[in-house]
């Protein structure tokens, strides 16, 4: 395993020491938790608290969009293990200002169990809360199963959306609203050519020969749609889009925002080829991009591979999307 | 080779199609020559130009920093190869409105004997030109043989802050010095776990065995300083600091912007467990870190590895330094 590690045991808490000794005058950690990452960005009074957990291992995904106009807490977990619900509790009581809090979060079954029961033992609290599982993989399930779908990059447009609907002012019910908006309007699906090791396991999540990609793999290794030749980049673009394309029509007229994200080990170069053909693929239909996103913003690590995310926009979503936003790994400078 | 790139050939051509599709409102190219890619950014009146120019396959590096408070242009070289001296020429007359135009860019023999042609051309069209080249990496040579060091990921920071000179109306001779100082005070080591692949190349730059780490390594995979067995994070950011004190000695009260930059395929999760090994040690000497940049800056394609550079800071640099700047890779939102 050749990892810039220490003890494989310390790999999250080494990363979150790394996050504050780089952004302490940003972020924080509980000082009873410190697997509960806050926001130190100064908030309109009675802002609903928006809130994300996960597994580490996806870095910047999830608490690297902690900040202005983004999330405000994040409960962090083990390399691709759920937090638990006390850590989730913990945040849910550090991000409510008396108006609520949304817990948007990807839907894996660890999450949607701790997020649940932090849920209702914040309502003995009198906290109130709601929750938006992203679910934007469309290789994990069929269109009329979306809610057994995994959430992978889309959750990113989400917290920004989100986040912007909530430094408006909105009431909780109006930004869970928003978020479930902003996510019936996304979809993404990736491709994996190799695959990562978690520090604890010290060997790769998978196997994948010299000559073969993963079409529709998930950001944790998951079984894709189908193993197949390596492809290529305008084959894969092609293949990503079709799929999409079934799942999110699009029509002349309608306008987009594309990420491309890369899963850890490639090449901004490759991505933007990448990138040049689905951008092609929607000018030949009609469509327009907005505000395209490009690198690396969900990962797996040292994952090779890339996804692609279509979000389908509106006048109010483009608005929320355009809002300026600013986190450690976010910046969005729009004035 | 697992790449997501089509032709091998078209791979740099193709790169740049992606970009001007996804950026195309901030940057162009040239319109007789698509290797030259200048900034739409507005400019105060008679700003000085500021350009650079090498081989793809670094990415952001090179030209991912033009734009609006960093550089005017770039000349886009193939793989690891030096711009012609014709494509560097095209790019110094556009970029210059009448005060003259630096050459800002790494020292390496092509764009060494190519900008030193274009810029004696560019005397025949009366356009005035300054010369700076970055040799930042201190394992490519002792400090006594400085001009014959490579220059790496802290030419960043020579964009950036000649680039908040220029922008304040410097002239020439100024934003020229005040990179040269930038440079006198940077230095920057590697290391690198896993070598790359050059598309036309098909094959990997090096090997290097799996329990082995390669110190000092260049971003062509130039040899390093020794081979040595696999290390953990805080042995690899003790040994790259050990060097980069050596030839940048910090005292207490010192303040230094620390850039860990990612090759390509090492996590950020890594990223930031050398980082807090690197803030450790400058915090143990008493030196204070303002605007640490982590995350990938000057890559090899997939290379794993990471560097670190320091620059120490004085209040004329610092203030350069946090000017806002935007261009597609590099946004600097402070106020």
């Amino acid at each position: 395993m050749k990892k810039l590690i220490n003890e494989p045991l310390h790999f999250v808490d080494e990363t979150i020491e790394g996050i504050l000794c780089a952004y302490g005058d940003r972020v924080r950690t509980l000082e009873e938790n410190n697997r509960v990452l806050l926001s130190n960005a100064p908030v309109p009074e009675g802002k609903v608290g928006i809130v994300t957990g996960g597994g580490s291992g996806h870095l910047p995904v999830f608490l690297g969009y902690v900040g202005q106009g983004m999330l405000d807490g994040c409960a962090i977990g083990n390399v691709f293990a759920s937090p638990s619900s006390e850590t989730m509790l913990d945040m849910i009581r550090a991000c409510d200002r008396g108006r609520g809090v949304l817990c948007l979060y990807g839907n894996y079954g660890g999450d949607n169990m701790n997020f649940d029961m932090a849920c209702e033992l914040a309502e003995f609290e009198d906290i109130a809360t709601q929750t938006v599982r992203v679910s934007d993989d469309v290789a994990s399930a069929p269109a009329d199963k979306k809610d057994k779908r995994r959430g992978v990059a889309g959750m990113v447009y989400a917290f920004k959306v989100a986040g912007a609907a909530a430094e408006q002012g909105m009431d909780l019910d109006g930004v869970a609203a928003v978020a479930a908006e902003a996510l019936d309007n996304i979809s993404s699906m990736g491709v994996a050519l190799s695959p990562c090791i978690v520090p604890e396991a010290g060997k790769p999540t998978f196997s994948i020969s010299d000559d073969e990609i993963e079409i529709g793999m998930g950001i944790h290794g998951e079984p894709g749609i189908e193993v197949a030749k390596m492809m290529t980049a305008d084959e894969v673009a092609d293949a990503v889009m079709a799929r999409l394309l079934e799942d999110l029509p699009l029509e002349e007229g309608d306008e987009v925002s594309v990420m491309v994200n890369g899963l850890g080990a490639t090449p901004l170069e490759e991505q933007l080829i990448v990138y040049r053909r689905v951008h092609a693929i929607l000018a030949d239909r009609g469509v327009a991009v907005y505000m395209p996103h490009i690198g690396e913003f969900a990962t797996s690590m040292e994952m090779a591979g890339l996804s692609v995310t279509l979000f389908k926009l509106n006048a109010k979503l483009k608005t929320l999307l355009r809002q300026p936003a600013s986190t450690p790994f976010y910046t969005n400078a729009n004035k």
